[in-house]
């Protein structure tokens, strides 16, 4: 696949003051950069194509091929690598911005899976927003079976020691305090894959793409390592690509934890370096 | 305005396993509940009515109506609480949900700013998504002008007590460790309004649409806590709704800072019990 990327900037340094008590001083301080990007597709034969805009994220610059891709995947618009043809920065003539606008052209005649975007797995023709539904709705589009899933026998030793690892590992922008992490993880415990964003969903897209675009799916021999808490939108992601463990250092909602048990992914929350919970397992000894 | 709510379920109780060290127990344990809330509107005339899905969001049950009308707010929907006529769920015949979709009547002739929703804010016709072109967007959208904010010069005493006062005040469902907050105070530090949600935007969004109910905008008098970081999105409902001093728990983003420069509006971030770092400022003293 043609890819032809851009040099992007994930961080900013910018003057602040910093009050400390009730004294105050001024230094200089990194953010992490937040940007729009805006997610194009293009398919249909190789004479004949149709251009749909798929989605606007805030995202921060880098590895937004791996972001397009993983989303893609996760939202069940393509199925495999071999769906995309070539993806590329779209250049405009806007002076503020040239690198905010991806363009995916998929395989001549690949169908992509529109519905299931437009739907965004929440709502269903015959009865509307459910998070019931929503669990069936990723059933049918997942190309995975979790009944499939190895049985892991993961060491607790090794969890009570991600969270070091994920920071040890995360780039010099984790020092903005301002970016969330996905780590991927052997079971036992050696980091595979990193990435990061201002927004967790698109940190987790990142880690995705990536394992997608290095044919590392379906992800049942892993732990997911998320620095935040577990939505039902990462669940669904890691649903999606296979993943069969997700440790979250913050809380999971119910809805997450409902759609783990679905697909049978072991849950835990609140990972420390010495406790966490269980809300779904089969792979914890 | 016509209300009619239905009762909602904003925690639920599951079993976990609690393991600390080598040893585990089973116990109760409360989640935050996540369920999609779609957002439908209808507008025309008295005798003919265009109905539009506007919105759906993954959000924690309670305070709906709040959220929806927040919601078309912040995004330049609606101007004024007086263009909502009917605000109510709709009930459908699936067992599973009855409550996750909320309908809102416009008023009879009003017609709903939908440009600014389809662009989201971040989208232009001349060259794509970019930053710089959706601060500027929400300038052209926006009913306050910043430039009219009255000077507030908050004590740092004041913000120093701010956290605390926030988790005192939240409801028991904060004892999931998985919800965020949005709160409201005078600048003398008295807790004004305060909204949780899963999802930051939803609380704030929550938060803002009491405020419009009650007739309290612009919130130019006001500080807005946050308990997490501060993004573009969160900045940018600030703006829509007048606030002109805005302090996070967390870090913000570069794209936050440069609105809240353009936007005059104070933003504090890392606000803890004796320090916080000042990313643009015009009232503190």
């Amino acid at each position: 696949m043609e890819m032809n990327d851009l040099e992007l900037v994930s961080i900013k340094e910018v003057y602040i003051t910093k009050v400390n008590g009730f004294e105050s001083s001024s230094l200089l301080d990194i953010l992490s950069v937040e940007e729009p990007l805006e997610i194009k597709i293009s398919y249909g034969s190789e004479t004949e194509k149709t251009h749909k805009n798929i989605s606007v994220t805030m995202r921060t610059p880098g590895n937004d091929f791996d972001l397009a891709i993983g989303f893609l995947f996760t939202e069940g618009i393509i199925i495999s690598y071999q769906d995309v043809k070539k993806i590329y920065h779209i250049q405009t003539d806007c002076s503020f911005q040239k690198k905010n606008i991806v363009q995916v052209d998929l395989a001549d005649n690949f169908i992509p899976h529109l519905m299931s975007s437009d739907r965004n797995f929440y709502t269903t023709s015959s009865c509307g927003v459910c998070g019931k539904n929503s669990i069936q709705s990723i059933k049918t589009v997942s190309s995975f079976n979790p009944l499939e899933n190895p049985k892991l026998n993961i060491a607790a030793e090794v969890l009570y020691q991600l969270q070091n690892k994920l920071k040890a590992a995360q780039s010099s922008f984790a020092v903005t305090g301002g970016i969330h992490a996905s780590g991927l993880f052997t079971i036992e415990g050696d980091l595979v894959l990193l990435q990061e964003d201002v927004g967790r969903h698109n940190a987790l897209d990142k880690l995705i793409g990536t394992a997608l675009a290095n044919n590392l799916l379906p992800l049942n021999k892993h732990i997911l390592l998320l620095s935040g808490r577990a939505s039902f939108e990462l669940i669904q992601k890691a649903a999606m690509a296979g993943i069969s463990v997700v440790a979250a250092i913050g809380a999971p909602s119910s809805l997450a934890v409902e759609l783990a048990k679905e697909f049978n992914i072991t849950l835990l929350g609140f990972l420390k370096d010495d406790r966490f919970n269980i809300y779904n397992s089969s792979d914890i000894r």
